[in-house]
């Protein structure tokens, strides 16, 4: 079985969930809360419980002597169709939070996407490991110039993408004491307050974040970019033609982790119908509850060009730093490796749609007497 | 997340179970078991577990910089579509009873509908809160003159609607010793008993209440009150069709909370037919197993007009009096406020059925191998 | 709601469950096994399970003042449609054994099926109730002429009919030393041995009996006797409609409790493609996990005559004899009439098909996004 | 009941159940969780699962006074259609490993495949009971001579069939203290090493054993010997379709006993699909979770000429040796000798489709309101 050896626990670590268990001890209860938030959703858990309902049916006897999982995605080469979906406060898990990050998915040779929350400047995160691909999450500001003004920076730092969350409503997960303090260089400006939770900061998010965001703002956004743009939290297949319609590069099907409207479908189970009305025009992602290789390669099969994983990274960033995010990243490459063996794929382009099928086709199925 | 404050406990409350854990405590068991009623009740749970099974399907990046929960019900204006359902003996949950709900609802700026089996007369009960919507559930008499005099004074009153239980058929809840001798002044007259329970007021009850009631019986209540007319307790889309056809205004989707005929259908699950059969002829509501605003949001999104809740506002009432009455409605409209706002949706109009999927579109999806 | 007292415990007792719990403590462990087995068995819990999925849409605002559970049963009027399936080894709990259940059975005006496994003559549980409905339970013997005094006993002690149990094939349940020595006194002939388990009466019962038992004997049974005819264990449509074609009155689907072939179909599911093989021209029964009136109602709503029941009898036998069979039957029909009367049925030829719905038309409906 | 004497523990074993746990007492912790591997595995509980959610349909008043549960497999007549499957490492569970496996096989007349992983030569184990029906589990070589010289030792041996497993990527259950330097007589040559796990082996593993095998290694195969060839470990209808066109003679499917890819469906889920894509031109069985008599009866009703079993086998040779394997044997031989009189049949010819049901046929059968 696949497994890497976590060098600051000394063990052997076969499954994300070792480092869950470990990140777990070793957090501060806030930050574990707000990470694992929350404790009582629905959707969170079916995140995970959706992914077990698809069965997958492999193909034998196929030369698999090698296996390769490389991916292209939106015009970066990476070596697995795996990548880093945005949280925020990375600071809390390591004190070198998101600049570890970049290091450890650069390590991995995989893409980052920097939440707008992050505790350290774009510029900084960049630096920490140029050679890497880097997205950028924006939060649009109300002053269309301080928007333009983030655009030129993510730009100047060398990030290919704009990531836009449209699920965020402001359901506000556990108050953080360790969190007090901490700075979020990517959201304000000038002499403006950077410290998490001051009072002045939370007048300032108050007084200078555009809100709503709606569609105009992606027709503003194509406009004044020549970045990717991926909208992440889609649902719905109307949703998802319009982001086509409006021209975004790629689609998150996201339900914020389960962090947002409890109730929503599982994204695994969302994404059939956004692949269908998205009809090859962008990419499709999704995140939420991949938590193997086997996940990935039935996300893979339901037509996603590549899967993003938020709390895993942040389990391996709390349990080791860089080398921990690295750690977790090489883990689920592995076990796609072999899972792709095992299955008959050796590139990634061989895992079609013929491999997988919902347990319903076996639950469901009627036997009827005679037949 | 929303959250209320709730005095008397000096703890802040977001979720409705909240209310019912400290109401547990408070009240005297005879009293909790008697509003839980029944304990091993299968459709009971239902009623709750399945709003579980429905997934909403946000709509994002519309424009829910103000999100509304107006609704006119009945031809009155309510800040939420939320609204109390008929329940008896809140004398028993706080001193002041129905006069504290009535309170609490016309805070709250919704509707109160009074049981028959109330502990203040309708006339106390609506000087409590004389700006309130309030409905009366009516109990006919045998002698049809008494029931007039019943609609006379629920017309002076400034009652809108008369509300008739179509379930109920004396399956009785467990006996209750706190409930001895507490006057029930809206079901005898003259100097008939009006204590709960004596031998006296049981054989009056036994002699002057009609029973059956019948369809002959809607049709003559038809005839003879000006009021609007609700029918609770209709499952079956048959007797919809016949309710629409005697003319009633709203049908109200219940099951009695699960305290009648045990193995019926949940409300929500009931509330599709139902809105077939009426085909937009009279209102229809649904009481039975809303604990939140996202079950709100769905019944809504099925059809309904207006959800009712019996249980929580008890609760409510138990921990609080009128100010945990409006507590309770507060939540749920907060709550509501929040989901709307994540689904893409400022005002109540805008709930449309595109918004909600059954779990089975997901579970039970056939995705057949090589398709 | 309904309840028994009952006598012997002096409590109320409201359910089955509550015989059920007084008959373990009462019965020795071995009895209590050998009633209850098999203690691991699928389809033992399954016919319990299966009532459960059905959900029952009550119709409202009828005329139910008066409700008659009265039932004709192969041209016999019974005050209810329950009556008793033939047990084995009634003076296993109670010394009186099938003479105290003919007695509990007539008192509540249902019919009882004597087991061949008696522990009286059917002579003596004959005289016991004369007034009774009864049905012998025959088991054919080698020697047709014994078989045709077998038959000639049970006309002449006033049975009505003669029950065919198909589903027997030897997996004997637990050993019962409280059974060592009972008689059997329907079984053998003569001066042959009737003491169960005496290696006399085994020797004697592998040379007698006939073994195995096909549609052969069910034509020659038709020649030779004008009782009517049951079969009881059929769950094939096909099998149904062989039954039906050689001439048998009634068909009880049966499972035998889930005391032989493990796997098998709730007989609750069983019945309606039995119903549909049938074509009404025999009736049809069910027993097995009937535990309840609203378990009844489902019954008949599928289309059942009468349900018949085996263990609850039984352990109203060990609670309190022949007082505590009537007292069983008695709660069965109190909650039916309760049940027929929510249900707005007010005799059971008003109980119709519409009454009744799989739980999958609630959990599997598709309702797709939209629609 | 069918149960049968296990001389080891004295008892009386009735339920494949009671070996394993009398195994799992015996054997070293190491021994048993290798046998049992994985033990977080969704397939290998899947697999026991599924047998469950099938129903049986019963036949009655056949004639079963007979009852022969003789099967003809790839030309050999064996007592039962039940076989043995190939394991690894029987040495483990007893001194005489496959020798006394071999033994057990014959005393109950039936066929066990010899794994290459085996601790006996293929000759010695052919020599421990010359009149068994065997096959031999090949691993091809990169050498193609010295695979056919293991083609020439089991014909010479008198081995009837060649199995090729096609599921196995290298997912390596836990090592295993109690393995180190068991001898693997029919994996190496000359004088390589034979010690499991000696690094020496490991690398003469590593350069010698043909890696991957493909469709071409089955060609080459029918080219290359008389023997019949089975295929284990196919899932899907389009690698069944390409197993007949290559000429192979039988189909296992088989999941590996959950040890491979997890997430796959049970065997006998996947089974239809296989019967239908083979249409009748090759063998088909199936192993992977049988553990009664009514799993084999529900196996062949879906088509299966034989069905396969690896684990409950090593607990019968860890509890009782050659005696143990043979006892595991009968009591499955029993058992399905007892469900097929309790399903009418006499033959294994008579065991057809319209014996079994899907769950799914009862579970989610809509039966619509008023239908």
């Amino acid at each position: 079985m696949s497994s890497v050896s976590c060098c600051a626990s000394r063990a052997s670590f076969s499954r994300l969930e070792d480092f869950e268990s470990l990140a777990e001890k070793r957090l501060p209860s806030d930050v574990w809360e707000y990470y694992s938030f929350p404790s009582d959703g629905f959707t969170l858990q079916e995140n995970k419980r959706a992914f077990q309902r698809y069965r997958l049916l492999p193909r034998v006897l196929r030369d698999v002597s090698t296996v390769d999982t490389a991916a292209t995605v939106l015009g970066s080469r990476l070596d697995m169709p795996v990548a880093i979906s945005p949280t925020a406060h990375h600071s809390l898990a390591h004190p070198d939070g998101e600049k570890a990050t970049a290091k450890g998915a650069a390590s991995a040779n995989t893409a980052f996407v920097v939440s707008s929350l992050a505790n350290y400047s774009m510029e900084d995160i960049a630096q920490a490991a140029p050679q890497g691909v880097r997205g950028f999450h924006l939060i649009p500001q109300k002053d269309p110039g301080r928007t333009t003004e983030l655009l030129r920076r993510a730009e100047g730092a060398g990030y290919t993408a704009i990531w836009l969350t449209v699920d965020h409503h402001g359901r506000p997960a556990s108050l953080m004491e360790s969190a007090e303090g901490v700075r979020l260089p990517n959201l304000s400006f000038g002499d403006a307050p950077m410290e998490f939770r001051s009072s002045e900061f939370n007048a300032y998010m108050r007084d200078n974040l555009k809100k709503p965001v709606t569609w105009d703002d992606v027709v503003w956004l194509r406009k004044n970019t020549q970045l990717k743009i991926v909208l992440k939290g889609i649902l719905s297949a109307e949703d998802a033609k319009e982001a086509v319609k409006v021209g975004v590069d790629g689609i998150c099907v996201s339900n914020h982790g389960g962090r947002q409207l409890d109730g929503v479908p599982a994204t695994i189970d969302a994404l059939p119908d956004i692949i269908r009305a998205v009809d090859g025009k962008a990419d499709v992602y999704v995140d939420g509850g991949v938590r193997s290789g086997t996940d990935v390669l039935k996300a893979l099969a339901l037509g996603a060009r590549c899967v993003f994983v938020g709390r895993p990274v942040l389990w391996g960033l709390a349990c080791n730093g860089a080398e921990g995010v690295q750690q977790v990243l090489q883990l689920l490459k592995e076990q796609l490796k072999l899972a792709m063996a095992q299955a008959g794929c050796s590139r990634v382009s061989d895992i079609k749609p013929s491999l997988i099928v919902h347990e319903s086709y076996y639950l469901h199925g009627c036997h009827c007497p005679g037949s």
